[in-house]
């Protein structure tokens, strides 16, 4: 399960106020607002021009890149009015190239050869090299309203060693600037063919220097044109030189994101769900992607739309790129991408995990920490759990006791686990829709949450329900003898919050012939690439513990994103009672010990193994988290993340095999995990150094 | 340049005495000794029964396996009166297998399928498992004298689970047993094909749990038999089983060698290389690999004389193993051996650099520090490099100064960077050989050093040698101006030194058409395979510092236990004066970056690059510490070894790319690196987090 407080976001470039409440609001109103908002979209189409949606100035989605102009203030303060939450200047006019002097001596011979790049080159500017209308912008616009570019003619991995130093020198100077006027980020183009070594040195040592550095937008075309003739295929794939950066930069890594420059010919489903394991913090679209509708507006094809709709999911940006194509002005590109924005699509699982996405909790330690009753609260919320949990009572009671022994025989539940009470409520209410008369012992070590039963008992529960305050390992087998048990002590990966030792524990006051609901429940892993998720590992990094604690300990995550790299398998299941007991009721172990290997469905990047569960809690009910197969609306559970020490490429075909360990000592239990392909790694969490979740 | 101080050495099993130095004298009786042992043994060939070599006691070169000894005690008093340092004893009886309760419920099914091992292990053993006659052995003699065998039946990654399970249980109880009686070492068996993640995690939980717990010598065939028919090559090659289970034991390392059963069909060169590069501590020599010589003594082929020779390079011991097969008794293997290691070759750069193998040393810091006396004592005894600075200075005035001026011209030499003298002193002789009339100008900045050079040139020197107190940077123009600048200002990796900055910083003292000596200077690098260099940066973890900082700085290293995966190649190349320079003399930049590819000439593991320089000093004189290229016994330098964040598998043919940066600020001078090929790692020492050679 996932704790429940709330996470800090990143603020969006150009949000309305500077508090990162106001920000996250920004970026996406009210989920109930919008589902209105898309329907009243979807019963009449877009047809433009709908000025009244134009005031929705509190959403920062959509900036505009200013390429030629004058005057950057006047210019600012035009695409501000016209709707736009954010603008893109460049940094420098082109005109003032930087030169050094070291950098340009004894080159003279080179530079007979090359031709026109190199004498515009060679053009000696002065300074000043920025721009004179930077200087009449407040400090306060630059920083909410202004994305700054970096100059596109610099190469800071040309093979001209004049120009890669020209290059250098003018970056550290531009970045420079970038950071004295204050800005948040700036967009740098990612040269073509992934030659980055000396651009990714240079952010390392820019970042290294200053301390309030811009977050790079690393601009990447979502394709490439065909680049190199050198049959190699790495040259050609954009993906693969933005992995090479950020693996070189590994230590900045939170300093740097994609702004995805959306192409006309769309690459094939794979490429793009390989984007969408990204940091993608803005897309980029040309003027020249749009058509044009009936009306005269702007609109994108479906193919476009169906596109923006999956990044939609991620909190990011959009910048129109281009000068206008349409006569009915600029505006309306920025209208009409709002528009598509509003129609998005959203359901309770995801307005449950707003706020989360992609951040990193601890998983609960259920024995070892009680529950704050804000955390009863959310789950008690989930709409599909309970009603499963009622049906699959009702079910069980059915099956036990046959209608001519309907009114004869009393049944006996045991709540293991029973918090502030919702299980109880669901299994009176199963008894009476089972027509079955029961009895319910509701078991409760949680002495806070005993007040709330004790209290529920007396005024909604007379007669029906005995509490008992003590933990569920500590029953004597006289307290109770239950014909069923009902528990809902799941984590994300099944039994890691130890429903095997804690359903084991009270085995012994199972009736003979008595049934657990649930009956079983088996973990799954599957291998994952996930860029933002490798980063918020690495920003867990804590110095007062060893340098491998964070790296190899499991956080609960509400993945989106991220990608799989293949399906999930079965990793664990355990059954109640265990198939093969000893005469208490207990099985033999609950260590075990499991190999999977994978055949990668697609190229990528290795970044951890995401851990999922399903539930068979009684005859027909069952409950799963597994991505293909999630119960509707059940929102209790993200998956369960467990990172490697290192990222690890991985080719479509490749092998991906684990090793996974649950072990079992006298005080916790905790996982092992080790790659054993396509490369070996350490075992992770060796002896549980790392991570346990505890027994007391 | 190295440090000079000693480094203290593993302890080999049965060394006579319990201190390092007592053992290190053990290993390797002194030099001279040896080789006057060696040619004696040359001249007359190996008969046999030269019962006065057999007391040759202090060595600990040879053990023995006693496999089956009713009587662990006198087995070992026998053992070590017949000359052996050590025995192998197995730790339990092999009827004594261990079973616990929970490791045998529920496979009833399974085992009725299994046929003969199956009945083995069914038979239930009841404790003490050890041996009665290890209850007779006192504590001293067990950690002196025996390494542990631990049982051969134990299989930890057996596919059936009871084995598995079982093996496990008798793992834990027999290393438990043998680090109670204080056992150094313990030998076990690598199982074939590689599975080995069970085992991995067993020997980390016990380490985790022990803190003195023996170290395990690994037994690894030197090549396979044929083991797998599944078309898998990694099944049929030992080594990388052994790296499988290097990985997942990533953090004991340290406790890990490997017990290299040699065969009697030896693998090709590439395969031995290999093993070369991983930290070998023993040799198992199976007696039936001995061939009888015509006096009936037992003799290897030429073949396994030339592999012993070989790893005798390593620190490390042999183990007889079998029963004995020649009939003049089991002593004769162990003599036969000590003989051949008393015939190995040895150097003077090998014995220069006895007690430094493979450890790691920081560079020096010539700027920052002061070298200490004993440091300049180490280098001046450097038969070749002195040699050759003194035939350079003979050549650069002879062709300086034609035979006619000899009388009338003389000529300026500045002496840069002095030290106690020994270049000063070259030079005088090289003037007096070349029959040119010279004056000598001595600059140091080490106030200690200087006082030396005074008390010589008063009493060695009067009248030609002027000593000039100060760092050659800041000399001015009208303290000297100099025909010859002679310096030895390199470091193992040419310019890691900065003899770049020095001879630029004092350049305007050289006077028109003057020459350095050295000329120039190149670095080089190499991929490298070292296992134990690996091991050994990972010791140098501090917890204080952050968690990369051990792994991005270079060290110097007597590279003894590693191979290189490709030649090396050239890197940066330094010139005096240099060919683009200033009016000042000085060049524009001293800072480099350059992308080398090789292609990888075996399959091994990367651990980091080996650096090396070759340096023109004048005419045809030269210097060089590159492998193939070695001046004679030129022993002042080790290689630099640049390391990697982590291990990175390389097989034969890949390509292996590598960027270096040398880049130059203000205050200091450092090197970056980042691998791009066949992985991409972060950028090492990126802004010289890690690591700088400071300028002042």
């Amino acid at each position: 399960k996932r704790d429940c407080n709330g996470a800090d976001k990143e603020e969006p470039i150009g949000s309305a106020s500077g508090s990162a409440t106001a920000a996250a609001e920004a970026v996406a109103v009210e989920p109930a607002k919008e589902d209105s908002a898309a329907d009243a979209g979807k019963s009449s189409g877009y047809s433009g021009g709908n000025r009244s949606k134009r005031g929705n100035s509190g959403r920062a989605l959509c900036g505009i890149d200013l390429a030629f102009c004058s005057d950057q203030k006047a210019g600012m303060l035009e695409a501000h009015s016209l709707g736009y939450a954010f603008v893109c200047l460049p940094l420098f006019h082109p005109r003032n190239v930087v030169r050094t002097g070291a950098d340009v001596g004894g080159h003279a011979d080179q530079e007979e050869e090359e031709g026109q790049r190199h004498r515009q080159l060679d053009q000696l500017r002065l300074l000043p090299a920025t721009r004179p209308d930077h200087l009449v912008i407040d400090s306060e616009d630059w920083t909410r309203f202004v994305v700054g570019k970096i100059s596109a003619w610099i190469r800071c991995d040309s093979s001209w060693e004049a120009e890669r130093l020209q290059s250098l020198a003018a970056l550290r100077q531009e970045l420079s600037w970038a950071a004295h006027i204050g800005l948040v980020a700036c967009l740098i183009d990612l040269p073509d063919g992934g030659r980055v070594s000396n651009l990714a040195r240079a952010l390392l040592a820019f970042h290294r220097a200053e301390r309030s550095a811009p977050l790079m937008w690393v601009r990447v075309p979502m394709a490439a044109e065909q680049v190199g003739d050198d049959g190699d295929i790495a040259s050609n794939d954009p993906w693969l030189w933005w992995h090479r950066l950020c693996r070189l930069c590994d230590l900045i890594l939170g300093q740097l994101g994609v702004a995805l420059e959306v192409t006309a010919d769309l690459p094939g489903p794979a490429a793009v769900q390989r984007w969408l394991a990204e940091p993608v913090k803005a897309l980029v679209l040309p003027t020249s992607l749009f058509l044009t509708n009936q009306s005269g507006y702007p609109v994108l094809s479906k193919a476009h739309q169906a596109l923006l709709m999956k990044f939609f999911r991620l909190q990011l940006q959009v910048i129109i790129t281009g000068s206008c194509r349409h006569e009915k002005g600029i505006e309306y590109y920025q209208q009409y991408i709002n528009w598509l924005y509003s129609r998005r699509s959203t359901d309770l699982y995801s307005s449950q995990g707003k706020g989360y996405e992609d951040t990193l909790q601890d998983p609960l330690q259920p024995l070892a920490d009680n529950l704050h009753s804000a955390t009863y609260q959310v789950f008690e919320m989930d709409p599909y759990k309970y009603r499963a949990y009622r049906e699959a009572v009702r079910q069980a009671l059915v099956e036990m006791v046959p209608d001519s022994e309907a009114e004869s025989r009393l049944v006996t539940i045991a709540v293991l686990g029973a918090g502030r009470g919702p299980l109880v409520q669901e299994c009176l209410i199963a008894g009476r829709q089972s027509g079955r008369r029961i009895r319910v012992f509701a078991v409760e070590k949680n002495g806070n949450a005993v007040n709330t039963l004790l209290n529920r008992s007396l005024s909604e529960w007379p007669d029906s329900v005995v509490v008992l305050p003590t933990d569920m390992r500590q029953l004597k087998p006289t307290d109770l003898q239950a014909d069923i048990f009902v528990s809902e002590l799941l984590g994300s990966f099944g039994d890691n919050e130890l429903s095997p030792e804690c359903l084991d524990g009270a085995m012994h006051c199972l009736a003979e012939g008595g049934v657990s609901i649930p009956m079983s429940y088996t973990s799954y892993l599957a291998p994952m690439h996930s860029s933002t998720v490798y980063k918020e590992v690495t920003r867990q990094r804590d110095p007062e513990k060893p340098y491998y604690t964070f790296l190899e300990t499991p956080y609960v995550v509400n993945l989106v994103n991220s990608e799989l790299l293949a399906p999930p398998q079965p990793v664990f299941t355990f059954r109640h009672p265990a198939e093969s007991a000893g005469p208490d009721g207990r099985p033999a172990s609950n260590e075990r010990y499991i190999e999977l290997t994978y055949r990668a469905e697609r190229t990528g990047v290795l970044h951890g193994f995401a851990g999922y569960f399903d539930s068979r809690l009684y005859g027909s009910v069952s409950m799963s988290i597994l991505p293909e197969d999630h119960s509707p609306d059940l929102f209790s559970w993200f998956p369960l993340v467990f990172p490697l020490h290192y990222p690890v490429p991985v080719k479509c075909g490749d092998a991906i095999t684990v090793a996974m360990w649950r072990v079992v000592s006298a005080t916790a239990v905790w996982y092992e995990w080790a790659l054993l392909a396509p490369v070996v790694l350490p075992i992770h969490n060796a002896g549980g150094r790392s991570f346990t979740i505890n027994l007391y």
